[in-house]
């Protein structure tokens, strides 16, 4: 039986998965992205992983049929490039899908990594029920995907379902993009951490001064946590984070019209204080009458989402061009 | 030889136009809506006047194969309905595709109406050399269609590009959705006129005072063509428009990715000072090294582009049924 590869490449780390052609995960595992040296033994690091995963699950490596490899962007699909992923200086420009395809001895399908996790929950997660999506990954960044009737949506410039970009508050917030009043500039875990630690620098009072004293700064976790706990300082952070991301929804519904909105990321961990606070935004301020026509939820794949999504989209293709 | 039928049912008026089956114009004509007669006088109207264009131009009706319909939102396109058209409120919930196709007696297909204009500049108008477009009209209201990868962007309810409703002020101008804030609230051309209206009546100096004080007030006509002429007051509020459009073309080119961004209605009618304006702030809003990924552009088929789309689409049915 052919097997395929699903590698999600991060800043950090490279997860990679074997599955069957149904999807099934047979095995995965984790290997160091090598950031500073470089596209070369990145690729080779990944090979040489792939092949011991085949081996140690007693799959043949003749077996394998295609890769499916989600990357950090800007990337340049149609010619399988890297562009200019802003932790990678060493990988600009880099041909990744070629290098890869030729180190694993395969076709190789790339993917922007937050569509190819967009895709994991279209296929088998969260939206698997649903033909119209957008989901948005909620992290350091804000990343965006968007599926509309069955398909991934790309643009002209791989660019597509930038949704931390898309401007909430006109003349806000400077965003590391260069815009004003992104989405990201709020809502991301780190803005929101940084939105505390501005205030509690000017001695806002709050249970949090205690950590912001010790540590010099707070975490996205530590504002959650004592919101939790009743700070009325960190409910208010929390709540103008919930905010951004209901204004973001609502725009999301007025674009795109999907069934479903799927949050992921790690600060999804902050749980239902978050998801119930979007939602009570969003019927706040979106369109009545339209609102009921989107549900607002968190992902179910958690960390295997991107190998998951590159290896149904290797599957895909695989299927495509039998 | 196949000919086909474009409809642009308006809210006052019904645009017919005969095409052949590579979409060249044979004949066209308007009649009224009889909005206030309902669905079956409309439709039996919109029989006979294909009838008598058909019958004037010497072509036969044997040899009408299909034909197009674009209808002002919301359309339910899988069930063929007008949903519930604000200012047809004699046609809500009217099953227009079947009497529609009964009554000329072929297959008929249905779309909203800004999706097939959008869908006309996409085959044969300003946007026909790229596969990724998003259509704004500016008139009363603000509306949108969205083409990506060459296929019209639907959603789950039908209701997708409604750009007018993105939110540029978050708690801003209530607009008549219900949402506050929105595009529409500020830069459609009657919002341009009411927001003009309102400083008017508390005394604004503006050489637009005189045609405020013999009508009671000032068109959005009146608002560009004082702003032209020097008046600052009026170039205040034709500013503002611009800066909320081109807010909203930083947000369409963070989420869709596209080519081109294509404005048409009757207020481009404004010309150069408006396009500029909206150019101008754009590059000032957008994410720098973005921004010239996208052209931002009027429309050029004008108004005859609702019975083009609807015919395109006519056709590009009748030959993938076929």
């Amino acid at each position: 039986m052919k097997n395929f590869i699903g590698i999600d490449f991060g800043g950090t780390n490279i997860k990679i998965g074997c599955f069957d052609e149904n999807l099934k995960i047979l095995a995965k595992t984790s290997i160091p992205t090598y950031a500073d040296k470089g596209p070369e033994a990145s690729v080779s690091a990944i090979a040489q992983a792939c092949e011991r995963l085949l081996a140690d699950t007693g799959l043949d490596k003749a077996d394998t049929a295609y890769a499916g490899i989600g990357l950090p962007g800007p990337v340049n699909l149609s010619q399988g490039l890297l562009v200019s992923p802003p932790n990678l200086p060493l990988f600009h420009g880099c041909p990744i899908k070629k290098m890869l395809s030729q180190s694993l001895g395969v076709p190789v399908v790339m993917e922007n990594d937050a569509n190819a996790a967009a895709w994991a929950e279209y296929v088998c997660g969260a939206a698997e029920d649903v033909d119209d999506l957008v989901f948005i990954t909620l992290g350091t960044g804000i990343g965006g995907g968007i599926v509309t009737a069955g398909k991934l949506v790309h643009g002209n410039t791989d660019a597509a379902g930038e949704l931390g970009h898309i401007i909430i508050y006109p003349d806000g917030r400077k965003c590391g993009c260069g815009q004003m009043g992104c989405t990201e500039a709020y809502a991301s875990a780190s803005s929101t951490a940084r939105r505390a630690n501005e205030l509690l620098a000017e001695e806002a009072p709050s249970s949090l001064q205690e950590i912001y004293k010790a540590k010099g700064e707070v975490s996205c976790k530590d504002v959650y946590d004592h919101a939790a706990k009743g700070d009325e300082f960190a409910q208010c952070i929390t709540a103008g984070t919930a905010k951004v991301l209901a204004l973001l929804c609502v725009n999301i519904m007025n674009f795109m019209d999907p069934q479903k909105i799927v949050f992921a990321g790690g600060m999804i961990a902050a749980g239902e204080q978050l998801l119930e606070a979007v939602k009570e935004y969003f019927v706040k301020y979106a369109w009545p009458g339209r609102a009921e026509t989107v549900e607002i939820m968190f992902a179910t794949l958690g960390e295997d989402a991107g190998i998951i999504g590159n290896a149904s989209l290797a599957i895909k293709e695989y299927k495509e061009k039998a």
